[in-house]
């Protein structure tokens, strides 16, 4: 298999850490990509016009994409506990996780592109805030109830700390853990995993 | 179950759609939601700190999010056929055209974002650029090879024709489907199904 990487995406980070926990990550080939929004990857494109990473193309040539696909893919080869419970409750709780730390990240990514490469005159700051607000009410929820992330590990569980560790990466908001206790004690002990120190963010 | 709604959304239409196909659309109470991301909406965020519609609640009481984790849920639900394949590379390929779909129309929503809602001195020629290119080339695509748009009906061509009809409904691009007949055509089928005639996009 073949995927379109990059050491600084937590998108990445998620497939890599699924990879490593199905034993499956010394099977993937990495092929290094530049990816910004405002300078388009043509070489990316023909393997996924969204020209984004992480992007698969499997051993029969199929081309998946995104991170949720390509994980869920990767999972189904997993002969070991699955980290997407298969039916239940369980699974509907563990999917929502993954969409809100996903969906935490890609505020944070909108938040970076109007901070770190817009100019800096043409920055919206109702737009900053809109995203930043997002951002905080999921760490505050995470902190109400840090029970979502104990218990076997699953995909949701992955997705908040590639979340956060990138947000931290690029220090995109600051120290969000320091005023958060028991959301920063959860995520350290999710981190001391093999798989999540393998793949700190880089680059 | 109590879907938060716009009916103006692509989300809430792939939503509304598999509700339909999997005849559960007379069990959702719609819920309708102002939406705007510089102008976060507190009601939502009880049930969803991202604030977006749609979310799900069911009738166990779990918050369901985003759009791919409920239409998931709900095909789960239905006793006839699925629109998610349940295994095979039918299962991938179904879900890489709902992320292609979903991805174009989050570059759609960036792009709408930029050109309607943002001031007119703060925007950005090569944001609105790149975003657009990711647009056109998954139209490209699409035009090249419609074969994934027809066959059994699966979530990803509706995700695909949520989003082109989105981005008609706002005119984001104009008429992109006038130099893609074959695009054009195969997506005039789809549309003829009463799922999608039921929840062409209003606002």
């Amino acid at each position: 298999m073949k995927l379109a990487y990059s050491a600084a995406s937590p998108y990445v980070r998620k497939v890599m850490i699924v990879a490593i926990e199905a034993g499956l990550d010394s099977k993937i080939e990495k092929l290094p990509m530049a990816v910004r929004p405002d300078q388009p990857n043509a070489a990316l494109a023909t393997d996924n016009p969204l020209m984004k990473v992480p992007t698969l193309v499997t051993d029969a040539g199929d081309k998946l994409f995104d991170s949720r696909v390509i994980c869920a893919y990767l999972d189904g080869l997993n002969p070991g506990a699955k980290l997407i419970p298969e039916s239940g409750p369980a699974r509907w709780k563990a999917l929502s996780l993954e969409a809100l730390g996903d969906g935490m990240t890609d505020a944070g990514l909108l938040v970076r592109y109007e901070t770190a490469l817009r100019p800096k005159e043409l920055q919206w700051k109702e737009w900053i805030d809109g995203q930043t607000k997002k951002v905080m009410q999921g760490l505050d929820q995470l902190e109400k109830d840090t029970s979502v992330l104990s218990g076997p590990l699953n995909i949701g569980q992955i997705a908040v700390v590639c979340g956060l560790g990138w947000m931290k990466f690029r220090n995109v908001f600051g120290d969000v853990l320091a005023t958060r206790p028991k959301l920063a004690a959860a995520i350290a002990k999710l981190e001391e995993r093999p798989s999540f120190k393998a793949t700190v963010p880089q680059g």
